[in-house]
């Protein structure tokens, strides 16, 4: 079962709401001797923290990470590395503004998530969204985190590929420009569109949806497992699980279907140690389930923030009409710091296949490809 | 743990290649005293077999389902019932033409999972592909078939919306049309340019994509659960894990990137029995990853058929250059017949859910909506 | 997968170490709207705790627990009540006595997991035993408290039924009797005899195990499942995941080895609303894994504590031999807090099959029996 | 979930009923290229088999198996192995005697599951027995034989070692002797006694219970994990799972809570390659849920066949009063037959967490123990 857990070898269960006390998680089935230190999960938490400029929320939290269990120094190393057991990690909740929320309170926001979470649970936390708030993403990027040191020889990276109607341009695509801007975008000259484009939403109190794109570089072939453990489909659900996602895609994705099969054919050559060599990508790093050996593209497309300054008509918990507007502190385009949330997705469905392969098949067919 | 199991209420293990004795599925989970005969999954089987046009594959594969155990006659009413015990389906495999497979069977053929089931196993049942054909999805359908009747007053229908770069007009959306052209198309007019266009491609030994989309009406709302077992979450897994399947969408999909906020929310009016009527459904049906009521609306891509006539470039089992084309029996494009195969993976989802949710919240709450 | 999650539908993950910063749970699956104070769980944890009699370790540790998540104020009662999301627990460690770990660092206790949890991770928290101490029954007892409450009607009480090789005297039970002597014993004679046998063993150094005894009653008729989803099988598995425990026994458990048929069957008669009435419970209360609806009563043994002042013979993690004794805080006899840990196992499997059963067959079938 | 699944990494799902057309299993997750025959599987199976001696029922059922999928034949050896892929294993049910089932199908037999099943489901395929037959361990048989594949160097037996309250002599224990009486029982005096016992309880149309004892050598230390992942936890599990168990040990088990922490210890000396030698094995090769490398020793206690020709009072469907008394074929001592089904499971449980041990924590540490 999955309510709050994902992963099977490498799992992560979250909780915490966005004003109670604390969000975290656990990090179940992490390899031990693993060197690991909060200061490593920290940096990219910070990746991720709200207020770090004009174009997100301006609430003020720290995000300070707190390991609570599952490390140990290796006395051979002097290092704290990881010993096998969870690893709880936790965040506590600092800025929680004590505001007024009435409005919120008896009223379902257009878009969000108030009106399910009550006809389901006919109860929810409705301060700042409670637990459908974007804020348990901190707790996926501090696994994430964890994910990607199980995974030595990968690199895993994102960026936002699309604001509004307006696409990067491919061949400006510059993987040091994404620290760069504060859009997480590789195309400095859409970035610097993007600034203007969104200070002028952001002056309309409205906002706006936005494309992600992660590549994953170096993962080996042969992790995927047919039928119902596919990369694809958990990549599927990993990304899809983001708050606003509604679309995601593999390699060529949607653009997949206008193709013609011999179009789509990612040709093979001989390569190095007997592995082929891939004349194109088309198929996003996977077939039939089962990486290739080439980069693992996915991208997903995140619906515009709903909390918008224009009124909205909607109803009451009673059943009444109402109109609702959301004030307050709000990301304009909640895509943005989406990016390294489907990072720490990748890297823990990346994490959790290396270790179900090495499972099943063991060690020499795994890491790296051998002929 | 997922292999090939999917779902955890309701759930569905597969088994079976495409050229082996048999292939099927055990439904377990199912609750009792539903009323199941063999024809009724048979009329779900008869609508994806193989060789009932020019436009599908032209294998003889009767695809006869046998109910091995877990129903029996219910004295009081004379009917067939399920019991609550593991529903084991079997489907024989009958036309397993015995021909050469010395290429393929050395050979990786392009966009296939040929190479990477080897990778990652060191041995595949090529036959056909083996585990990697879409002869496995026969037995989802087959489970799909029970799910469908788990969901008492939801229907789940599925419609080809787009063949290569061609998709169809809203506007001329008929339901009944689907069943009436050999495409699943619910636009007349576009059903029968396919027909020209298809022969066409299969004249030229080439292949195609497709876009399919499945509509689920009369899902009641409060199905889905935070975090990591929202409903859409559950649903991309289950349509990327279809054959071929390289995008899925829910509600508007891609499309939402390019909206503002004030386009995408779904405004609300008091509605029935105190709950909401919406005015849209951008958001597919789906808030928070629990379903509004509204109808859920998913859309996926397929990706043209891997196996085409043009020789294409690869390399052998040891690494040397080969050519590979493919002969033999094959779909022009496989989006035609996975929409049954979607169809099948929206049920068995949608079952498992409300399975799911009777278990967390009890009856009262899930079905239907109450104030 | 399950290495610290327990559970399905209601399902608990326990982390922490022994003398880590804190240990704790998060129980996911919990229904809405259950009234939960942190007061509640505390009075179980309070019975669990250590440090009240002699007869128990000496570590102070006021085990005082705080609710993370998942609650949330009901405004209709203005009580405190679950929202259906995870609950996380966090238990702060206190006593973390600083003291000179060298001899248990480098040498592997008898008896305790110090050499297994070496030689699986290649490195251990070997303070106070880290992961695998009891301490993290603390979590369970947390978990249980919660699970009680899942359970209207139901009453989970656990005796010691034996220390050593003394049992109780079966005709002087009084549950009354358990909660005034601090062995859990319901026979005031055996309590008596056990304090003196107990003092002598302290004295020597030594310790002792015990058989716990656990009674649910007002469990409905129906709970569990065939055939890997028992009630039998799942609470095996539950108590056997106690620290020490080395069986579990169901109703006559090892007894019924010697009946014969006649001697073993629990005959029945007509009872209240279709119901029969059974006239005795040898299966104790489950059979072929589903509940009766008679008392569920199952017991465990313990062994006896290892941590013990008789030097044994060892070896260091170097592979030389090695002389053990353990000084410091330790409980004579590990059965005796393993009452309340009993108890709370039985209620989380319990409130996992009352869940799992709703999902399946719904309510009407489940609660209470109806004919 | 785990309904007729179990086991993570190396998973089985079984179904069918006792007088169906088959039952079967799907073994999924076993790792690719094991040589793996139909003949293999069969020869488990035949030592299960019903009608091998007059002391387990007459029901002539061949128990032929057939793979359905799953396996290959790998060129470069010419042996059939298996590919990675779910193997389908089908027995077809022969021997369904038509008779007449007016009395068990209204009426609910002292000691099986009629009632429960019935009071769950509403619904039960009564004939002989349905679902909650020990015909299902055939099923498992099956799958265990796949399982001693997975795990070379371990050899897994079992005997019976308790027939009603006569226990054997331990100083008799010869493996040998085994297989050469009808009750897998190790003593040669034991057995030639039970011959006699035995037929005296068959003419009195009773039954009896007995203990049977696995043991499972050359098991590499590491295997399990805490906390609800122990191997024990999961032996106990498994073995509970077994029709008409009604406890289960793990080493001293019971007669552990009898003894001081002095004699429970079991003491280590330097060994072979750092590993240490014990000195006892009180522990049953598991400490803290992990194994040591010593025999992983169980035991598990099986009921009296419910089946007997006294009548016995109970009630029918509608509540009336009844006696029952079961004519018919079946085992006066089902804990006969139980011997290679306790063997299965313990080898399914023990590949199941060497995969898992093996996807954790990889290759180096797992087999064998290094220092």
């Amino acid at each position: 079962m999955s309510y709050n857990t994902f992963g099977h070898l490498f799992r992560v269960t979250t909780f915490g709401e966005s004003h109670g006390p604390a969000l975290g998680c656990v990090v179940d089935g992490c390899p031990p001797l693993i060197p690991l230190e909060a200061a490593e999960i920290q940096a990219e938490l910070d990746r991720r923290r709200p207020g770090q400029s004009r174009f997100t929320t301006q609430r003020q939290e720290p995000d300070q990470v707190k390991i609570l269990s599952g490390v140990f120094t290796d006395e051979r190393t002097g290092k704290q590395v990881t010993t096998g057991t969870p690893i709880a990690l936790l965040i506590e909740n600092v800025d929680q503004r004590s505001k007024d929320y009435s409005e919120i309170k008896n009223s379902y926001r257009p878009g969000h998530a108030d009106f399910t979470y009550d006809v389901k649970y006919g109860i929810r936390d409705y301060r700042g969204g409670g637990r459908s708030s974007a804020r348990e993403t901190a707790a996926r990027v501090a696994a994430g985190a964890i994910a990607r040191k199980v995974l030595p020889g990968v690199t895993i990276r994102g960026a936002l590929v699309q604001m509004g109607p307006h696409a990067i341009e491919r061949g400006n695509w510059d993987w040091n420009e994404v620290a760069r801007n504060p859009f997480f975008c590789p195309d400095a000259k859409a970035a610097a569109f993007y600034e203007e484009y969104l200070d002028g939403l952001r002056k309309d109190g409205s906002s706006i949806g936005a494309v992600i794109e992660v590549v994953a570089e170096g993962v080996p072939a042969g992790l995927g497992a047919p039928i119902y453990g596919k990369l694809d489909s958990d990549l599927a659900a990993a990304l899809m699980s983001i708050n606003a996602v509604k679309g995601v895609e593999i390699g060529d994705g949607f653009a997949a279907a206008a193709l013609r099969g011999e179009e789509n054919a990612d040709e093979m050559r001989p390569g190095n140690q007997g592995a082929p060599t891939f004349l194109s990508n088309h198929a996003g790093g996977i077939l039939g389930g089962i990486s290739t050996g080439q980069p693992v593209v996915c991208r997903f497309a995140v619906k515009p923030t709903s909390s918008i300054l224009t009124p909205r008509s909607s109803v009451t918990r009673s059943g009444a009409e109402a109109e609702v507007m959301t004030k307050g502190r709000h990301d304009p385009c909640v895509g943005i710091r989406a990016v390294p949330v489907g990072e720490a997705m990748v890297a823990c469905v990346l994490a959790d296949h290396f270790l179900r392969h090495r499972g099943q098949v063991g060690e020499s067919a795994a890491w790296p490809f051998k002929a």
